[in-house]
């Protein structure tokens, strides 16, 4: 069973209106509020990274699930399990990494236990006043689709990391940077209401899910989708940029003639359902897309 | 190195004014969040518990926390990893058991990922408004020291699970009431500052962190703690009672004046610091008080 279906028995026992986006919108607090879990040999080695870039990319992790949301990050609370052999270096590094990646921010707590494997949650809130909450079932035919930035750069650092490489690419996978600049320009002055998700599962699986939520077909242009020349020295560089996950770049729909700085448009909202490339449906993305529930070797 | 030596190296590092209570309380938003770890063997095990009891007390360890603020429970999230064996149906009656616990308040989200155990991670949210927020801080001399009820049975229930016994207090072990009414009854009465905690580590060591934080001595009197009389066949029931844990119980600091309904009075607050048990000054304590980071058998 894959984690979307378990997303969806989850709705259906709950009966819950919020479980869909990354976010929940609570609009009686006017917050929107996210958690993540990241599992060691899961979603991370300590063999590729420190304290101190895992406590970092922890809070970015949840900070891009708010930037998704259009809402500004405003605190985070962190559920830290640990091996007892851990000593108190990686503690103050793993919070020293936090508190880089969450520098307008403010960590106001959580837990700290013993584990067998590091277990890190995060919890972040954002907070939505003056901003205009995205949700991804608003994409709407006629709308424009774009995105913060590159793709591709994460998934193929990860490749480098399993083969002993570090370069700009690992970097990239290590410490990446939420796209909350992207996410302010849009919330703070959009009108109408507007799709947004970050692309932490990668770009198509975005895509596809805001077609899904949105019943519209997402109709992309891949030679608009921006990325680093270096990658296409891999012969699969399309698919880790459409695919490769973890760029934590954000993809918007949006009205034609609502400008967004350093945007790139890559596409558009039409009728239909499902997302096509250069006028070809994609079919069976779900082979391709980065399930946490396959094993990563 | 033990779970409060951490905390104080966390709260080091950070800087941060809010890590010292269970809940960090955010003022500018009205809210109180807290954020709870359980992990499969460490907090837990699956021979003595099933899905359904363990999305329960999942989500009852948090409520409590909110509850020990005086806030009104409101909002969960919920960070859930599980091995790839796990079926829907562990899932589902997980969620189910979150649901009964929280049944007056709402799930909106989270995440759900693999792992070698089960780890699970809630993020809690109270509304403040209409109460007085509690802090361990608060607790001042002449102040009566009250607790919601019986302590000593979820540890007795712990033994007896590891005996392969059910009983009533296996039952309390695993399914926890977090005191909200109690909790109620103060924050949104009370005129004054007061201190409040649950007794999720055990009422010694409630008593100690409040005496501690407000720097003050808690004069409490054994013989007016409330417990099942049933523990006496424990030889070391007083220690049940005292350190035992996970009660979820509250334990409050509040004016000699000021009448909360099913309360129970164990002592008072005077000039010192520590704990004083029927005019005996409780010693090292540290070394009879759950800690995550021993290994339970």
């Amino acid at each position: 069973m894959k984690e979307k279906e378990f997303i969806k028995l989850i709705s259906n026992t709950l009966k819950s209106d919020y479980i869909g986006d990354d976010c929940a919108y609570l609009k009686d607090l006017g917050i929107v509020i996210s958690q993540d879990n990241l599992v060691e040999d899961v979603h991370f080695s300590m063999k590729f990274t420190d304290a101190y870039k895992l406590g970092y990319k922890s809070a970015m992790v949840n900070i891009s699930d708010i930037a998704a949301s259009g809402a500004e990050p405003k605190y985070l609370t962190i559920g830290l399990s640990l091996p007892n052999n851990i000593d108190s270096n990686f503690i103050e590094n793993f919070y020293k990494g936090l508190k880089k990646a969450a520098k307008n921010m403010e960590i106001v707590g959580g837990d700290i236990t013993g584990s067998d494997k590091i277990f890190v949650s995060i919890t972040a809130v954002g907070v939505a006043e003056g901003r205009k909450i995205s949700s991804r079932k608003n994409a709407k035919v006629g709308y424009k689709v774009i995105v913060s930035g590159e793709h591709g750069a994460s998934a193929a650092g990860l490749k480098n990391l399993f083969e002993g490489k570090q370069n700009k690419f690992t970097d990239i996978h290590l410490m990446p940077e939420a796209q909350i600049d992207f996410s302010k320009n849009i919330s703070q002055n959009i009108k109408t209401d507007y799709a947004m998700m970050d692309t932490s599962d990668g770009l198509m699986d975005a895509l596809i899910q805001i077609s899904e939520a949105s019943d519209v077909m997402l109709d992309i242009n891949f030679e608009k989708i921006p990325y680093d020349r270096d990658l296409e020295k891999y012969p699969d560089y399309k698919d880790l940029i459409l695919y490769g996950g973890e760029d934590y770049q954000l993809v918007a729909c949006v009205p034609k003639d609502f400008e967004v700085k350093n945007s790139y448009e890559i596409g558009s909202v039409v009728e239909g359902n499902g997302v096509q490339m250069n006028g070809q449906k994609i079919l069976n993305a779900e082979n391709k897309i980065y399930n946490h529930f396959k094993e990563q070797k």
